[in-house]
């Protein structure tokens, strides 16, 4: 098979991880005999550094003409604490969600077990710990209106969701869940919210269409707890965007390390992959920072496109390196490797 | 000192707990010669049932006249899965905020090293944990305009917010900061936000007359994150209406027993305190709930009003009923006690 892939590696750790992430499909390509092409491109605050654009029209061009991209990290410390600053890096994110049309972000979440112990949780309650969160991404309050009063007293956000957005990730989501436990959960906040209820009545009426699948409804604040208090009652937890930004980088405690966590978000045309850890500033360009999350969205990106075995073969060895302890010091603190080791290993094992 | 207390024990556990917590006060009044006078009033879905009005007016004019009001809980699972219902038993909780003014929501969270166990996070982990967290109550989204479009196709929720709705909690959390250990967390999403960018603004300048406290921010998702992380970095959180519903539900599991955790909602003229557990239909009646968080929030009650000897009194009960076992099935699943055993333990005790 032929891929082009669009390599967005942003900022902070985001290059060391993805080149790592290439190296591993390179290896693939080798041995399955496929053509995976890579296509370099500028987002973030590298981005506005070159070009004033957090998502200059270049690369947006590069995304579409792709198949799918693999995405790094995005953010750097000097945006944060200027609210007044216009122009931010996480704009191109969003922007790039938007313009692609990715309106389902997809997070699996599972245990390894020679991993449990370093969990925050204890053994006995995250043991068996495996669902996936399907988050709403191109809309809510995020998306909506954002204004401020010319006194700057004033400000306001406004979140809107119409059938259509809710219909589409909710069909996504119950399929997900009729090849898995089937169970959905809907997260929402019913009991204040407008659009909750219009989540909450659609999602319902969807349902009847999956007669198999046992729907049960949770409050946002509840299923704050929930994930803590019981990890392993979930199967496909389905939300909007808010929601399952909070929640899913909640879930990520719950595995013991965000280093192994990745996400796929889906759009109708293409696709994009990326680890939910963040840009880590701190461990810039020290090649201590974790590759598997990112080496785990290029897994990912292979099943998007049917290339299971190949993404198996990633999965496995994923889990070899972790069993032999070649890991980043977050993994193995006392005799660990770096960033690019890692990623040699992997792609060697491939 | 005599004081006026309104009774509003609400749904579901709600009256087999303040009943408790009544039991407590008298036992305090006694002892220290005080007069506490409690006048019962319905609110939620009780309320819905008697009058149509999950707030009728005669209960807002008690709580009007009185000094304080001691809240149960609300809710009724019969009203939450249909989303065309126009009343709800909610509304009465969120009504009686606004009128009242209850713009501050306070919630402290302790650890109670003969329960540490029961947490499903490890003891090294949470060992320590002493934060409080104050949410904005009656601003936000939850109070914005909610619209639905005539075809039923389109929702929305506005989140609006002042510099006069940040000032003022921001002060009382500042100042709580003063008397504790002198740290202030602001949780917003200033990265996707512009409420949130105003919360960072105000509350940044509001800081500089508090030279003495240490400001930091988090952006919500990570700070869902760090409080499974590392719950002791915290001392006072701070955060609008929304983000504080999720994260102060999220943050009681750290304590191993939501039965215990109180909160107090301050306005100007008076003040509300509540469990911050919920109504909990299925254990209505059984006599099995367990009365220490609303016993807790009787001495937050107390506290109020300086009344801290008082206080003091009741948090000593509390502890030694927990160090005696004398709890109900949550706590002690072997030996328990009913609600009203513990109830009664306590007042003796007194
Ligand atoms: C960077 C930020 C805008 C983004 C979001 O909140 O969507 C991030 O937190 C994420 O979850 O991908
Ligand atoms: C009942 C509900 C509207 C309420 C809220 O979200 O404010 C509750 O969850 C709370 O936290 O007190």
């Amino acid at each position: 098979m032929e891929l082009k892939i669009a390599l967005l590696s942003g900022d902070g750790i985001g290059p060391e991880v993805t080149q790592q992430a290439v190296k591993v499909l390179d290896a693939i390509a080798e041995k399955h005999g496929h053509t995976f092409t890579f296509t370099k491109a500028d987002v973030g605050a590298i981005a506005i550094e070159k070009t004033g654009n957090p998502l200059p029209n270049e690369t947006l061009e590069i995304c579409k003409n792709s198949d799918a991209i693999l995405f790094g990290a995005i953010g750097d410390p000097k945006y944060d604490n200027n609210p007044d600053n216009a122009i931010r890096p996480e704009q191109g994110l969003l922007k790039l969600r938007k313009n692609l049309g990715l309106f389902a972000n997809i997070r699996p979440l599972t245990t390894y077990p020679t991993l449990i112990h370093k969990s925050n949780l204890k053994k006995d309650v995250i043991k068996g710990t495996d669902f996936v969160i399907y988050r709403e991404l191109t809309s809510g309050i995020y998306f909506g209106e954002h204004t401020s009063s010319s006194d700057g007293k004033t400000a306001s956000d406004s979140c809107t969701y119409t059938t259509e957005q809710i219909d589409r990730i909710s069909h996504l989501a119950f399929k997900a869940a009729q090849v898995r436990r089937k169970k959905l959960t809907l997260v929402d906040k019913a009991n204040a919210l407008e659009t909750s209820r219009l989540w909450r009545k659609r999602v319902t009426e969807i349902g009847q269409q999956y007669p198999d699948i046992k729907l049960e409804y949770l409050f946002v604040d509840n299923a704050a707890m929930q994930l803590i208090l019981k990890p392993t009652q979930f199967d496909v937890i389905l939300t909007e965007n808010l929601f399952g930004d909070i929640l899913s980088d909640e879930a990520s405690v719950i595995a013991g390390s965000i280093g192994l966590l990745a996400s796929a978000s889906i759009g109708e045309k293409t696709a994009l992959f990326e680890p939910i850890h963040g840009s880590y500033p701190d461990a810039k360009g020290k090649n201590i920072a974790n590759p598997l999350a990112s080496v785990l969205s290029a897994a990912m990106l292979l099943d998007y496109f049917s290339l299971h075995d190949e993404a198996e073969d990633i999965r496995i060895a994923v889990e070899k390196s972790i069993e032999l302890n070649i890991s980043t010091p977050d993994l193995n603190s006392t005799n660990h490797f770096s960033t690019t080791n890692v990623g040699n290993f992997l792609s060697d094992f491939i």
